[in-house]
């Protein structure tokens, strides 16, 4: 496993792959890899000649009040998971490398960003955009892995690679769960012993309302009506979103009539937990 | 020669030549090809494998008062010329092939346009920047081809493959010009005789300016000065600018001390004529 923080050298080493017909998996992260990456892993080595990891922990995508310093990192583990996985070259460049100068160039997203966790973190998905073009032009894989635990990244990457014209497919992967249903996540260690047993009921809220379309329902704002009142019942927490939108457009839709995806988003004491089901007009899950 | 107005096939063409290592050479142009394309042409068949001509007229980077549907088409001519410089596929894309639907992400160019002709057409790089990045990702080239006499678009070309690292080589072609050293340009015919005759001076202006920083004078003002009375002296033009800065930068300078370009937009009775000259601090010129 090669380890280069140089984007010249990676660059070089990737056109001579593209150039003997190899291809490339894409890993994008920003490290302190849990059993989520690694699924993406799993599938990139699968699926492809050649894996690249990245780890660059992206200043342009947190926000002012976002405290960027603060983000988890832990190299030595990261590298032994990559490892695990069979990563060929983990690119792993620091800031001044990714942005020596200011950009003459700026990437907006317009589309797809002011709704579910977008609505709160304007900005966001611009430099999650200016980020994924750079480094798709620094290892021009083939196909790039994204988890759907995050729909809302997936839907813009799909923006992303059809308004651009990348040649790269994308492959969302299905949310890594718990045994219970619980979404795994870096912040489920911070709930506390009652809520971490009421946390798989929001994924079983979600296919509750699912299952609400699945026997006929088309209403959207009933369908979200039914996710509020079991939360409500089987939970403590403190909603902040329950959406039900197009999918991977996310627009709001008057009638349940094509591909959507159920999302919400729920406080608890130390930890806000998100979860989504995407599925179909008749209330079949189509991705993940 | 193949000609392609589809996006997948291309990009399913230019897939295939790269992996078996073959090298790309990209002249993207909006059509009416003249003297000027020829050589960029010439230059891109001797450095290249393949050679791919886009032929699209724009319309993101036409402004609301520019007449984008009197721009001068002649798809014929332009096939011919393409087939005597040994072009191996023209991309002949519709707007609705480019632009299928409205755009999620959007471009925006910050940097280097807010002098020059680009203070008089604001968007017009952020199409510019649009088009170039598609079309990039879809012929994947090694090397793009631009000729000097635009050398604004040549800098804003430059800040986007050094901004989002396409592993691309920008080739800068020198400026084609009559023997008596008037750019070729499809506005020339719109010149009357006597500011036929007039013409040639535009560039022997800048020259003089040039001549001017050989000499030892360091002083942009003073350098342009030069060139306005030379101007002012020799034609009866109207000086819509002249311009002094750091190339490809566009930054102004208080002093001459490295690569800078000078350049003039002169308008005639009926064709506004741009020209411009590259050189470093010893006034030898480096570019063009």
């Amino acid at each position: 496993m090669k380890i280069t923080t140089n984007i010249k050298e990676l660059q070089q080493r990737t056109s001579e792959w593209i150039a003997q017909g190899k291809k490339i998996g894409f890993v994008p992260t920003m490290g302190f890899l849990h059993e989520g990456h690694e699924a993406l892993l799993k599938k990139a080595r699968l699926e492809n000649d050649l894996v690249v990891l990245s780890i660059f922990v992206n200043p342009l995508q947190f926000g002012a009040n976002e405290d960027l310093d603060s983000y988890p990192r832990d190299q030595k583990h990261d590298k032994e998971i990559a490892e695990k996985h069979g990563v060929d070259v983990i690119f792993l460049p620091d800031e001044q490398t990714m942005y020596p100068n200011p950009l003459s160039i700026n990437l907006t997203v317009v589309r797809r960003t002011d709704v579910l966790c977008g609505r709160s973190r304007p900005g966001h998905f611009d430099g999650v955009a200016t980020v994924l073009t750079k480094l798709f032009n620094i290892v021009r894989p083939s196909r790039v892995y994204f988890g759907l635990k995050d729909a809302q990244q997936i839907a813009v990457v799909d923006a992303l690679l059809e308004d651009l014209n990348f040649p790269i497919e994308l492959i969302a992967v299905p949310t890594v769960r718990e045994e219970d249903g619980l979404a795994k996540s870096s912040r489920n260690v911070n709930l506390l012993d009652q809520e971490r047993k009421e946390a798989p009921y929001v994924q079983q809220a979600l296919q509750c309302g699912r299952q609400h379309v699945e026997n006929g329902e088309t209403n959207p704002e009933k369908v979200i009506e039914k996710v509020r009142q079991f939360l409500e019942k089987k939970t403590h927490g403190k909603i902040d979103y329950i959406e039900l939108l197009s999918y991977p457009m996310l627009q709001r839709v008057e009638t349940i009539d094509q591909q959507v995806i159920l999302a919400t988003a729920v406080y608890f004491q130390n930890a806000r937990l998100i979860d989504n089901v995407i599925f179909n007009e008749y209330g079949i899950k189509t991705l993940g």
